[in-house]
């Protein structure tokens, strides 16, 4: 039986490190793949065909929106960004665990379309410490980081809609839980069908065997 | 912030190992409490009052289940066995996760009355497996045994009603699977409710300071 992957999407509030977290699990686990996004906007330097992005014209994004060949996309500045349904679905056929990091409205359209998807979401332990982290990065103004913390009062009144919330307190700890959660989703009942249905078969085969 | 406990139904197919599995859940895990089944059976000598059993009398019973007092029971050699449920609340509010091992009819009422319950389903790897197993405890007669593997057949019909499916290959991974799963039910949103309603609180009263 080859093993379905899992499309795990992870949101969060911004500060909570999931970039970090992210980064450390595919490096750490040979399950995960990260979800490369399709773009309209032009490569930067550096920037590779099929790892930073896919980088498409308009009017293939825009054919691709048509034909539903997309998991969710937005746009931004301009340029649209998505999520390509047929590289997504490519990976979970071959057993791949693919994350996807979008927020929670993308996060909804994904749980529409991959109902058995894996909704976390990345909390920081305390409030001041998601403000603490935010001012750390020195990078932000006091508007800046207030316009998130407002964001994120928005945001924790979504967070039911996740399947679970994990806290990224230390941050091994929390890739060891995100690790130990996304475990225990492969042991849910409708991902164990096919097992379930073997062992019923095998179990029939083994009475008649005994009449 | 007290931590609420988690009741734990366990089911599972005869043979699978549920009883070992989860003495040793007991015995590594301080967080968990098997749960003690009231009984109008007598004692038989060498078991002990609160630990094998709450020993009562008929009448007593079926007080308690015309109170509301079972959180499950079921009659069996005329006798009864049921759940107390004041006990299992107690051990609850107290933090502990109460594990009570019934079968199926008895996890769907558990289930009805506390609907955040967690249900854990016990397998073996195989159905030969499981009939090696069942033939190993050499204390069975070729009917016996085939009237398990029968049960088995029509228990695996409502497999879908369980949160998680655990199959028991090794004993130390199938341990450390069930732990894993309970820990990460621990972090679904109901149970983070106050968490995260906490949170918020305090992201307001930052947003308000800054003013």
């Amino acid at each position: 039986m080859q093993r379905k992957g899992i499309l795990i999407v992870v949101s969060g509030f911004s500060g909570a490190g999931k970039g970090t977290l992210m980064k450390r699990m595919v490096e750490r686990f040979d399950n995960y793949a990260l979800s490369v996004s399709m773009t309209t906007r032009k490569p930067r330097p550096g920037e590779k065909e099929g790892v930073s992005y896919f980088f498409v014209e308009k009017d293939e994004f825009e054919r691709c929106i048509g034909q539903d060949g997309l998991v969710e996309y937005a746009s931004y500045c301009g340029n649209y960004y998505g999520t390509p349904r047929a590289w997504v679905q490519e990976q979970l056929e071959a057993g791949r665990d693919v994350i996807l990091e979008i927020e929670i409205q993308g996060a909804l359209k994904v749980k529409e379309k991959f109902p058995d998807a894996l909704l976390l979401f990345v909390m920081t332990p305390s409030a001041q410490e998601l403000k603490r982290r935010l001012e750390g990065r020195g990078t932000e103004s006091q508007d800046d980081i207030r316009g998130r913390l407002q964001r994120a009062v928005e945001e924790s009144r979504g967070i039911e809609a996740y399947d679970y919330i994990i806290v990224n307190d230390d941050l091994e700890e929390c890739i060891a839980q995100m690790n130990r959660t996304i475990e225990a989703a492969r042991m849910r009942p409708d991902r164990k069908k096919e097992f379930v249905d073997q062992f019923r078969l095998e179990l029939e085969e083994i009475l008649k065997g005994e009449n």
